[in-house]
């Protein structure tokens, strides 16, 4: 059995650096690594429907926008494929299926459900779709056998949920669906960006996110109106860098070479890191130099981003024939799920010659 | 715009004099009533397994049963489409959009659900599957254009929850549902019938149906040991004709026509209480009545049956056929409520030409 990958995002905004910390660079890497027979990469508009049922334009102009992040970073429509999850009717059908596998009480105890419901404030008028899709999730990934799930450590009781309705498939119905494996990030550090007002989660309703299509000019001056440490007020006071959201930027994104280049008086991070906290080192020098790391990773990206958006047709037919490539695999899932659920009555010549020949043997006994 | 119905039953078991009753008889009047341009009778197996996923077994061999139980009581492929639910996929993908727009806590406040939850014994541990029928059934009943569906009283709360998704999915994305209407059976007696043993509904787990494919024998053999009256002792006694299922049954099935040809002492059946009231009449006499009646009612749908299990392949054949006529149905409307949504994005032509001249003018600009 070869190793797949599943994973992708909801359409609901253009991605930004913390999607590229936590998810985005690490896709492109586990892609050209080689060591995965086949990588699908979903852009999840039905899953943001689900929160989303009554904006769907804000869904459906954001496709296009994750589309090209995905391409700009480096994913690779020759080595990935690239698929809008509404263009996979399969995928509701096996949700379909598994909503008998799953009670309501086990999905109510999920903790990610839990705190996402809580954070949009739902309460008790949480759309059905939304209460459900840690179904529709297991759907997504046991559709084309993924072995590999790519996400955070807050996605782990999703993946639990999966490989338990994946265990109630196979034994109720001796079936042959493939229990997914979490793949952590590798760099705990990289887990997640707070925004640039120090708030935990980067949001666009917040407007503190650097996105990666954003202009030099507008990265520029997002960095340099970043919250730093609220004590640090002289700079020759001491100043804290832990919860430092430019210090948290500077450990997901710089390198050595670049002290090299941009701030060669400095060795490495943790020198700088030293001169901070001792006081003596302010704020403005320290984001300059954010400022030209993460320029120097995200000009590259933005540069290949408008190239591509030149023919936004091109773009929809990567991701049309990117569907179409989804598509075939999950029905072919999903034929396999219904053979194993018998309920491939057409096709099922034993089926109807059993019940001939048990009528046959009513009528003449 | 057409009259169109939609209805079915779940295949659990066999249909019995309750499902005759109840539904099945009305259907062919109305089928034959030539007041509707399309009827759809489904076979919900996919319903069924909300809440016997793990017995796929019962409902795979009760399909066949159910089909020669509509074709025996003369439902007519040539003038309803005869289907089976899971071999129209569309279903799951509308059932999956429609689930976005209902509540959590507007479905535990169905009340159907509710007591269908309870005679189950489900409590905490309900399949989120059979949780949210009521979402599945409004599909089934939109994806038709459904404009009547005949049900008893008790599924009102149902014909309610379909006509609030298509109000909020009309209103949402300017789509073009059709709102169903209810239509109540025109008998309030024939509502339902209790079991054989007095009991309120008649239940295979309890034992206590008469099957419309049941024997000559069996049908006598269960008539002559109903539950009646219990006080009614010896012949002389008064004996209560209310909630005796004997004259409930006579309530539903005889005729004055009936009495002529088998108890032509009494003229109709108030006759036939009144003397059973005041005392004189014994059960057994009225029960071979309710044989005769009953019999007569039964007889040729027995032989209808039994001529057409002859060709099982062929009764799979019908099935096939109907359904391939409600999927093509089923995806017209469901084209069009892609299109609605706005969800179909590779035909969109005006979505693409759009975003590509909003590309071209930002990188210009």
């Amino acid at each position: 059995m070869g190793k797949i990958i599943l994973t992708g995002d909801r359409p609901t905004g253009r991605l930004h650096v913390g999607h590229y910390v936590g998810s985005l660079k690490r896709r492109v890497e586990l892609q050209n690594s080689g060591q995965f027979d086949e990588i699908y990469i979903m852009i999840a508009d039905a899953q943001a429907l689900t929160d989303n049922a009554d904006n769907p334009e804000k869904v459906r102009q954001n496709i296009i926008e994750v589309a090209l992040d995905y391409l700009a970073c480096g994913l690779d429509p020759a080595k990935s494929t690239l698929f809008i999850q509404s263009q996979i009717p399969e995928l509701c059908e096996m949700t379909f299926y598994y909503m008998d596998l799953v009670t309501v009480s086990r999905l109510q105890r999920n903790p990610t459900v839990k705190s996402e419901i809580q954070m949009r404030n739902f309460e008790t008028s949480i759309p059905v779709g939304f209460f459900t899709y840690p179904i529709s999730q297991a759907a997504d990934i046991t559709a084309f056998k993924a072995t590999t799930v790519p996400v955070g450590e807050d996605q782990a009781p999703m993946i639990e949920q999966t490989r338990e309705i994946v265990h109630k498939f196979n034994t109720v119905y001796g079936g042959n669906l493939v229990e997914p494996d979490i793949l952590l990030p590798d760099n705990k550090a990289c887990l997640r960006l707070p925004g640039i007002d120090g708030k935990a989660k980067m949001s666009k309703s917040l407007g503190n996110c650097i996105y990666l299509s954003d202009s030099e000019e507008e990265i520029q001056k997002k960095i340099m109106s970043m919250y730093t440490d609220p004590n640090h007020l002289r700079v020759q006071d001491p100043g804290q860098v832990e919860g430092n959201p430019v210090f948290i930027y500077l450990d997901a994104f710089c390198t050595d070479a670049h002290f090299e280049e941009y701030l060669p008086e400095y060795q490495n991070l943790d020198e700088l890191k030293a001169h901070y906290m001792r006081g003596g080192l302010g704020d403005v020098k320290v984001k300059k130099f954010l400022n030209n790391v993460i320029q120097e990773e995200l000009r590259p990206i933005r540069e290949r981003r408008r190239e591509i958006a030149k023919d936004i047709p091109a773009v929809y037919k990567i991701l049309e024939e990117g569907s179409i490539r989804a598509e075939k695999k999950a029905a072919e899932t999903l034929a396999e799920m219904k053979r194993a659920m018998k309920i491939n009555y057409f096709e099922d010549k034993e089926l109807i010659a059993e019940q001939a020949a048990r009528f046959k043997s009513e009528s003449e006994g």
